[in-house]
């Protein structure tokens, strides 16, 4: 019996049996959500299956997941990140608790990994042998190595002026690489194209509802951990807008089903340079204007969000609040958590740690607050940021004399 | 009452309580092994107390190592890295069974974190503030990071030719960078002198034998988890010797403790342009001759091993062989084991997969056997190696027309 009930359309409210498409809404084009049957969950799923479950990973929740039964699954160990409690950013953020779930060991060192997971059990499960994908981001990537790891074809499409290191992992997983000579929108339409065309499976999270459940994985993994001391708030950084709006729905899941006893408020965190999530949550309305972004994290870097209703909900169905932090505050925000926590993370990752400090600063978080900050990257994924972050060490000449006076002046 | 018993040096032999030194032989100046108390282990680990325990990282085997009851402890997540099955690459290179155990997914990225793990507890436990070494790869990261997550002082000597994007990540960790005019031979010696004069704790693998025994978690974790079907062999690349010397010290320990059924042979990888140890191996003799080295494989691009003993011995012991493999059949094993696993390695890594296809060309692992190849880091560290395997795409027109052909001729 499945534990999916139907596919919504965010935009028109038209509801359906899963059936016709996998993808948008077939009356008016807009992004679905896919609602479960709550009762069919209960009977495999809770407090004690849990607590027999020794698999520390995502597959804890497949009672949750919309995955058919007998659909292949990624070996890979998807999920089960770890929670660190970090009192030395509580302190100097003057907030009374903070934790970071730290994402960078996913297997391809992002969040996007839980998209991806239920992206590749689906197409695998379909039969599909192709599965495609536009972006030179942790999507992609995201995609490449797990859809290698079940031995299906990443078929991505990306600018030709992609950054070569970015690609060169893309192809190390056998992907299919389409170096398009446009720009991203381009080649996104052109990828939509292609994939209606001829037929592959889309792993686009503005087309495809079910990604945003492996996202919600996330919360689900926040709801047990911290279900009987949960976080007041939890920040996370905000491009599409998916991420958030999956890991807002996992805590909504866990407190339904009695394993989280409160929801947290969200804090969605945007660059200031590519915001119009913000401009529009702001000004109490869910049409959203296109934005010329120009931002130092390019996992975020997001001028057109194309999910942007289930972000915007989420938001304020949770009572949260969006921010906005300078490309400075992300950039200090990188030593500031690794030197607090030994956590390195993207720009996009410590994003949503800047976001706690520019919450403070306009009230929004008090003394009295706790909040957990998902680092949704390792900062391995952008090295040269963590450069412009540093200062250079002086060179000393190979002496002790050179060695005790760097020493005495540190 | 403490589970170690003697330090034992491997040059000498000499033997004493581990009082007056934490570092090298105080008679002869050689490595020493770090003796355990087995007698005082079973009384706190085996078979009941691993069913009993959730955590899922090294922490389970803190019976085993050395550290002090009551030691602070980084509370980042060390090793309890996963193993998969990889029929694929089985079937490339003709022998029964693989197993890819990634250790990409550390709270650095590499190995090293398991080593770092012992270093920075020992080191807090004796209210040491600084912890020094001397490195520009993943030891000098791995020290930093968890130096950082307990609030300790990472002071890292580096060449000053190090690349900058290596030091950056050390800067980000909060570490005083020594950028020393030299070469590594110099800046090493330049940093044992230092911390000899100023009296940091020593986060050398060739110095501080305790290192070694973090290092032996995943030959713990091999056992724990393969216990009832190991591997024939354990494959691992070799710079210095200490991981592959400290993974056979756990496999030992858990085949003595009954947790194993078989303790595998030890396959040892060198990258052919640096291989002294394959040379002494070969001529059966523990006298190492100092190389030039160069391989693509930074992380062991070693010509002058500093703890050539215990890797020799461990190989000799398990009655394993080592193998060199070239610099083009290590880049050509990065896509291959990425394609056929979803696992990204680092050249260095990936090494130990080329190293099977040179075994069983050499006729040393045959069809029946199997092997479990340890990823000893994430491909991330070096993303320029990847760019040199793979093949840059064609650009394409941004039309159907051109996607279609390029789909065609795919």
């Amino acid at each position: 019996m499945s534990n999916v009930r139907a596919l919504s359309c965010t935009r028109c409210d038209y509801q359906e049996a899963p059936a016709s498409t996998e993808y948008n809404c077939p009356r008016c084009g807009g992004v679905r959500e896919v609602l479960f049957d709550y009762e069919v969950i209960r009977a495999h799923f809770g407090k004690e299956t849990l607590a027999a479950d020794r698999r520390w990973d995502v597959r804890r929740y497949l009672p949750l997941l919309p995955i058919p039964e007998g659909a292949p699954l990624t070996p890979l160990r998807v999920g089960g990140t770890p929670v660190y409690q970090a009192p030395r950013l509580a302190q100097k953020a003057g907030v009374a608790r903070v934790w970071v779930k730290d994402e960078g060991g996913q297997p391809t060192g992002s969040f996007k990994d839980r998209a991806s997971f239920v992206g590749v059990a689906r197409a695998a499960h379909q039969g599909q042998k192709i599965v495609a994908a536009a972006s030179t981001g942790n999507a992609a990537t995201s995609l490449a190595g797990l859809a290698a790891s079940l031995g299906l074809l990443p078929y991505i499409f990306v600018p030709a002026t992609a950054p070569e290191a970015k690609v060169a992992q893309l192809l190390a997983y056998g992907a299919k690489v389409f170096a398009i000579e446009a720009d991203y929108d381009t080649t996104y339409d052109l990828c939509q194209q292609a994939v209606a065309h001829f037929g592959w499976y889309n792993r686009s999270a503005a087309v495809n509802p079910y990604l945003v459940e492996g996202k919600k994985t996330c919360g689900l993994e926040i709801g047990e951990e911290l279900g009987q001391d949960p976080p007041d708030w939890v920040s996370m950084s905000v491009g599409d807008g998916c991420s958030l709006a999956g890991t807002y729905k996992g805590l909504v899941e866990m407190f339904q089903l009695g394993l989280l006893q409160k929801i947290p408020k969200m804090l969605a965190v945007q660059a200031a340079g590519a915001a119009p999530l913000t401009r529009a949550f702001d000004a109490h309305t869910e049409e959203v204007e296109r934005l010329e972004a120009q931002t130092i994290a390019d996992s975020i870097n997001v001028g057109m969000p194309r999910n942007p209703l289930k972000a915007l909900r989420a938001v304020r169905a949770s009572g949260g609040r969006f921010v906005n932090v300078s490309d400075d505050a992300i950039l200090a925000a990188i030593p500031e958590v690794a030197r607090a926590t030994g956590v390195f993370g993207e720009p996009a990752a410590v994003t949503a740690w800047a976001g706690v400090h520019a919450a403070v600063e306009a009230g929004i978080l008090g003394k009295n607050d706790s909040v957990l900050v998902v680092s949704t990257g390792t900062g391995l994924k952008d090295v040269k940021a963590a450069r412009r972050a540093t200062q250079a060490s002086p060179t000393l000449a190979p002496t002790m004399d050179a060695v005790i006076k760097r020493v005495e002046s540190l």
